[in-house]
């Protein structure tokens, strides 16, 4: 029988090489031989991430560095405000949210900075983003008393603004370039989600300006769930430095005291999930033999030749686009045909009696959307076998008449 | 060549069928099959555990464990007093502190309820734990704006003790029953690490009366790191609920929300570290066919056999006992001999060409003592290539005349 195809957008299916890493004998955290390894795996995640940041690898998934950046930028602090001691929010948050992910963002700053710090600049999930919106909240986010509070220390920004870069709620690619303009405009620490991205799509988290960006592994890394990393600028720094609220476990203070530059001193804080850390640095071997070049255009491609077969079979894609945004390259949203009679039990369940698991929709949009990603070391192969089943399931709903146009136009692409 | 061998108090080494488990194709974490796997894993836990309460893995170190206890029950929060609306911390928190891991519950402490709302009980490392300053401490621990707070709502237990059950930094097992008692008797909420001692020796988490009970997955389970699982009791809970400034990653609501009882339902909030589950599943599947009385049992002999063979040697034990305070039957500390002119280097650098790798002491007791751990699935058989290597190096630093004593004693209690 055929191995189940996971096609959802992580965890992603892992090649043999990078599961068969984990299974080696255990070392010493504080050893030379794992100081070795993580420095080589931060060094490669430097490239991937385009940055001459410093960068760490938590032992947590993306959450756990979302959490990390936002809670380390923005904690409740006492300061002097106008001769008096004050317990007040360090900084004022301007979340941008147009999916489930930024959703998370806007719940774990107002988590850290309290109700009152944070600014939403919403759109629907799946709408574009409106740069002029973010603008006009950049500009109205600085209350006076947090503004008088960072005019007492110069070196402190004390405005935050997060993005999800490559949203996979709703298959967009929001306008990270553009965003780290206005950010360094309004002297802002741009917080960039890349969980979905970094890996697979070319981010180049120093030219956006990114302060910090995040990459989860079990996406376009291509390996399992369970890691995360991120790279965080010296304007962010400062900023962290000054807080006195900073979470413990995702301390990143501590992270860059514990990684030193001599031999054996790369090291983590807290023990490492090592087996991860060991499949990391397989999968970063694997994707320099690739090659990142090869690697993007081969994820634009994929991704290219879903949303092709996607439209060829009379299906619609979900977002929304506008001149800043992009649809996503590494996964593909599409709108469940509710008014052909085929629900999301009906095409989902039928592609996962063929053996292809894909996502659906995630909460207001359960049931409306439905979602192929194309991550990681995934292939022709395994995109063309998802087109085939969902074609298949298509016909025998009846919502095409024969199977074989969806699979014609990924070849198109594809070959 | 003989392969390099851990006795360190984590990681310990993992067993061929464990270490294999890790490299099973990924599966989505959203799917019956991981619902079942985590069901399995959580009954498994309770049974290890002994204990009736919920309880959740999360996928992260002991110190992210240790960060959800404390975080989830002792955040700052705006209060009610005296008429007005002020931020005050929830909880007072009492630490009891005799080593590296009981100065880390202090640390989280400190940091989610302030300095002015921990009251540490402080031993020195490798010291007993005084029950009279821990009642002393309780009895105080009060301060009156907190007490009124609480008063308003009888739901309420505002009062904290931390306790570290097996402080591997020091060789000492802690009175966690005692400390249980009296928390019980101050209506305090208890939260004990039992990152080293829960699946070695016999913790009895609701005898004790632990609210929270943590334990690592790198230890006596003997699996990887990267895991921790912690128990919460309804007491706990009932703080927990009134937290408005939980952790994010490691919110406990989240996770109880997230694990439900039907088929399916059983599942994380954030993407679990997946390698690390199928682990754990195949740990806790070795320690049944184990047994527990008997894996105790047996984590006992070998701590016993170390200790034997290290008084044989003329070297002596780092702890200094009270009628309350134990010998830790999961690692042992030993006074490096230094005034026989025999320093760490010498005696962990000559284990370590042997192939041995044993621990040193931390921080303060930094070149002052060597750890030996026997936890998890560690045998007779690596006791004494372990009592054999450190033989060796003692008779070549002529700490010894000749070798054999150490083993002899070992194997009469091995034996």
């Amino acid at each position: 029988m055929q191995e189940e195809l996971l096609m959802i957008p992580g965890p992603v299916p892992v090649i043999p090489r990078i599961r068969e890493a984990m299974s080696r004998p255990m070392i010493s955290h504080r050893s030379d031989e794992f100081s070795a390894i993580y420095g080589e795996i931060v060094d490669d995640l430097k490239r991937l991430f385009q940055t001459k940041n410093d960068l760490f690898v938590l032992s947590g998934s993306g959450t756990c560095a979302m959490e990390a950046a936002v809670g380390n930028l923005t904690g409740i602090t006492s300061a002097n405000i106008n001769g008096t001691e004050k317990t007040k929010p360090q900084s004022s948050v301007v979340t941008i949210v147009n999916g489930k992910f930024s959703e998370r963002f806007q719940e774990i700053a107002v988590r850290y900075a309290g109700r009152d710090a944070v600014t939403p600049v919403r759109f629907n999930w799946g709408d574009p983003i409106e740069l002029e919106e973010v603008k006009k909240a950049l500009e109205k986010s600085s209350d006076p008393e947090v503004k008088a509070n960072a005019n007492a220390n110069a070196n402190a920004t004390r405005k935050i603004v997060t993005m999800v870069h490559n949203e996979t709620s709703t298959g967009m690619l929001n306008p990270a370039r553009e965003v780290g303009k206005l950010a360094r405009k309004h002297d802002a620490v741009f917080v960039l989600d890349c969980i979905t991205s970094i890996g697979g799509d070319d981010v180049r988290v120093d030219e956006f300006g990114a302060d910090i960006a995040i990459v989860g592994s079990q996406k376009c890394i291509g390996m399992p769930p369970g890691l995360a990393a991120l790279s965080i600028s010296e304007r962010a720094w400062d900023l962290i430095a000054e807080n006195r609220n900073r979470p413990y476990y995702q301390d990143l203070l501590a992270y860059k005291k514990s990684f030193g530059k001599g031999e054996g001193q790369r090291q983590t804080p807290y023990t490492p999930a090592l087996p991860l850390f060991f499949a990391l640095h397989e999968a970063l071997k694997v994707i320099k033999e690739e090659g990142m070049a090869k690697r993007i255009e081969r994820h634009r491609r994929l991704s290219n030749a879903v949303r092709t077969a996607i439209s060829r079979l009379g299906l619609y894609l979900f977002p929304t686009l506008n001149e800043a945004t992009d649809y996503s390259n590494t996964v593909t949203a599409i709108k469940t045909p509710l008014a052909a009679g085929i629900t999301d039990e009906l095409l989902r369940g039928g592609m996962r009696k063929k053996g292809v698991i894909i996502s659906g929709g995630q909460e207001e949009l359960k049931g409306k959307i439905f979602r192929i990603a194309t991550m990681g070391n995934i292939t022709e192969t395994e995109v063309l076998r998802t087109i085939a089943a969902l074609e298949e399931v298509l016909a025998e709903n009846n919502f095409i008449e024969r199977v074989g146009n969806g699979l014609e136009a990924a070849e198109e692409v594809l070959l």
